[in-house]
């Protein structure tokens, strides 16, 4: 289930300071996830970073937005995808993905995924690749101008897929009326570990637009 | 794909004193995640936020585990899931949920996505739900004694499942030799939002204890 995300309108000197100002909250806070489960210093060492975390927080709980920043509109009603758990600027769940996506419907990504994307030993968590692989099918429908939200996903696990670097791509396979079907796969060292197809629903605002 | 978590055996005072040293910096880091995407204090609070975080990182990098926590042997070699981007204890990526499973193999959990899992405006990431669904699949399958590596699971969005308080219902439809199918739902405050099936394989190393 995805949106496209058309290119961002804001001016690009705003842009660059909201960048400069939280990319490196976000960068600090995706180490902190990361070492939450990879570090192993005495309790004493846990319980001085959990107080520097909470400090963190008591200072960034000052002012909450009242909207999410899904929610939000940018000028010319765009948005932008800093808040999304797999390529958002701002959010640490996010690895992020960097999307590289051109108009004939074809999107990709290297990536890296670290233990905290875990799931069998030593593997990324089969949900965590159903995740990635539906936010690149998504935008190869969205490069394509059929946009849409998820209607059905199907993945196809042929391989455990690795921890560390890999390999995302997504294209579109054919559109009829409101129905878009696209392919992707993730691939590995060893090849391609899990395939995907997603069938995209055009949604009615961009439905009218298009009419 | 998931594996399945038979009770951990480590001594119960182990448990709780890992629990207290690591969960406070979990919960922390989570209250920290979601403010990356909710905060909106000015640059200077989030520079100093910024530095608090820098500083629980530098205490934590001081020791590195040099294998991940799914890669751990526990006593009698079990493992525990502290790691898992869904339910694990130290993840902060994971909301987490606490999965209840009974042996006729159907696990259920109460959970809450807040907006760090958003997707389309106000809704949870199409692909976040696949994650979840995946990871409870993989528990009514373990619970019913048929662990397994995920081979396919195939998700069917019924309308968009808005962030906040949710449910997730799984439960084994049927086995056959090495496979073992399930299904599972999504169910937001207006009823099923996302449905899925997935099929799961028993690893070989478990064909051959049953054997």
């Amino acid at each position: 289930m995805n949106w496209p995300f058309p290119p961002d309108e804001t001016p690009d000197h705003v842009v660059e300071h909201e960048t400069a100002t939280w990319g490196p909250l976000a960068e600090a806070a995706r180490e902190l996830v990361d070492l939450c489960v990879m570090s192993d210093v005495d309790p004493e060492e846990v319980a001085a970073a959990t107080a520097d975390v909470e400090a963190a927080v008591a200072r960034l709980r000052k002012v909450r937005r009242t909207q999410t920043l899904g929610q939000e509109h940018l000028p010319a009603g765009r948005r932008r995808p800093w808040g999304n758990p797999v390529i958002g600027l701002r959010n640490p769940i996010a690895p992020p993905l960097q999307v590289h996506s051109v108009p004939e419907g074809r999107s990709e990504s290297d990536f890296h995924c670290g233990p905290a994307y875990e799931g069998p030993p030593g593997l990324v968590h089969g949900g965590v690749v159903a995740l990635i692989l539906d936010q690149v099918l998504g935008h190869a429908v969205g490069a394509k101008g059929r946009p849409g939200m998820t209607g059905t996903l199907t993945i196809v696990y042929r391989q455990g897929t690795p921890l560390g670097d890999l390999r995302v791509e997504a294209w579109v396979e054919r559109e009829d009326g409101i129905k878009t079907w696209a392919k992707a796969q993730v691939i590995g060292p060893d090849g391609v570990t899990a395939e995907a197809e997603g069938v995209f629903i055009l949604p009615r605002a961009i439905r009218e637009q298009l009419a």
